[in-house]
């Protein structure tokens, strides 16, 4: 499979996972809430999660016909996550445009979060029965409780690489594992297989953030939707800052830890230098050098499927997650 | 059953109801996130949701061993939905006690939300499976629904008593006739059980959320723990007010709707006239009369049970619901 051809199976593929996404929102009743959703459904996003599934489902044999169904809830528990940290991030803008709460206000955009957290659980236990519900569960405990390791974390600047890949397993990681064990569980995989997508999972989580992180540095505004700097003007520790400042003399530690404690203007305004002393103690590079020993492990997680078709799929979102520019 | 055996069954399942919670919620990692979520259920709160799961799986036999487990993912989805509530209405007190959100702030308990709403429907799911899913992805579609409803009613300033209705039985009464139904489907009831206790608890639901409105302008604060009046302050439309606009005449309905227009402030000051005016309309003895008619709706969806013992403690209930005091 070309690279040409695995990007037209992935738009193919999101293209009908829209097409199940729509016709699913069709149940919403009040006009406001239906338009909430698709706000915060079809402004963008890659469908990772629901491809996942769908993929992880073919691995072992023809995906059911509801597969889609139960991938959809996936890209639904995200949205609402998304619906709410925007919510208590006083976010302004996603991908390039305005938050629902910037539109609607934080009352409906918190009960719209609620409507597809609840529905996107009673999906996945209508298509999936317990085993899927008990993913589900699973992950977005695990999400909440990051988010709470998080909060605990922003009390002190300067946080360690284990308490970053601790919030991030939880974070990110987590749904995106239950994405893809739950399309091996829809289809009566074993437990040996489960566990091989839930390490493909995570590793991928785990890489898929580290790509933003360094995406939010080193990206083009235009492709990524997102100014350059952002994370360093809000004073989020991303992982090049942390290998940065792991490795950074007595001096250069001041200064950065020195910007952290300032406000978001001055960060902004010594965003140069501080992209300078990134590059001095190899931030960026450690980052990615550690985003593909993590796509290894996902890969390596793959192997006991030996050399089936349907690895390729799997195998080439991997490397289209660290090549991605946006 | 005397009254007194009936307050004490209650009050010792009540107690079981807590344990069970109690043990349940210890899985929890999170300080913060464990105290918000015991503060939100444990300061308070009459446990009939999962009363009536229990009361329900007994009338068709004994309750299987987990059906306390079951029941307290209602008392959960009601508690997620109310910290969700307080956020969004800026609420202060609840239950006389300060809500979660004035003493952490809103981020920790939106978040606080979700955990205990996802924790709720996985828990559903283990011991109820697809058909208790089903019947709680209804009726949280049902609440959002209707949250939604209220929100477009807001614009109006009078509401019909259909309107009230409509957005009563997502509010409050899905979720009751949900929990209801619940424990019949885990005891494996018939479809007509089944009905019968949607019947019961619809009626249910709604009679009661017609006396917590009267208990709002007719109640004794040392006992309610709310001031009494809220509502009208609030500029809330509630059955009485309702009932009164209906039946006042031209200058009445004038002096009501300007005071519904004017600031809360105001609409204090004009309390007594206004429970003037509702004794004079009879707002509230036919709001009371109303809520006795949904009652006998309720008991009579328990007919097709005949003389059965365990139906007892589900007419208390009922008629408990009527006579409450706080």
């Amino acid at each position: 499979m070309t690279n040409t051809e695995l990007l037209a199976l992935f738009k193919e593929k999101s293209v009908a996972i829209d097409a199940v996404m729509k016709e699913d929102l069709a149940i919403i009743k009040s006009p406001l809430l239906a338009e909430i959703i698709h706000h915060a459904i079809f402004q963008g996003g890659k469908r990772i999660r629901p491809l996942l599934t769908l993929l992880a489902a073919g691995l072992v044999g023809t995906p059911p016909a509801d597969t889609a169904r139960l991938a959809i809830s996936f890209e639904y528990l995200h949205a609402a996550s998304l619906l709410h940290d925007d919510v208590i991030d006083h976010a302004i803008l996603r991908r390039g445009a305005q938050t629902a709460n910037t539109i609607w206000g934080m009352e409906p955009v918190i009960l719209a979060g609620d409507y597809l957290h609840a529905h996107a659980m009673a999906l996945a236990s209508e298509v999936g029965g317990p085993a899927a519900m008990a993913l589900i569960g699973h992950a977005t405990a695990a999400m909440v409780e990051s988010e709470f390791l998080q909060l605990h974390n922003a009390r002190e600047i300067l946080i360690s690489e284990e308490n970053y890949f601790l919030v991030l397993k939880g974070k990110t990681a987590a749904l995106i594992a239950a994405a893809c064990e739950a399309g091996i569980a829809l289809n009566r995989g074993t437990a040996e297989q489960r566990l091989a997508l839930r390490t493909y999972g995570t590793n991928l989580g785990l890489a898929f953030q580290i790509v933003d992180d360094l995406l939010d540095y080193l990206g083009d505004p235009a492709k990524t939707g997102k100014a350059v700097g952002n994370d360093f003007q809000e004073g989020k520790m991303t992982l090049p800052l942390i290998k940065t400042l792991a490795r950074a003399d007595a001096g250069d530690r001041e200064v950065l830890s020195g910007l952290l404690k300032a406000t978001p203007q001055e960060r902004s305004r010594k965003l140069a230098l501080v992209q300078g002393l990134m590059e001095k103690y190899q931030g960026f590079s450690l980052a990615r050098t550690q985003a593909e020993a993590l796509l290894g492990e996902a890969l390596a997680g793959l192997a006991i499927f030996g050399e089936a078709p349907a690895k390729k799929p799997l195998t080439g979102l991997a490397h289209y997650v660290l090549s991605r520019d946006k």
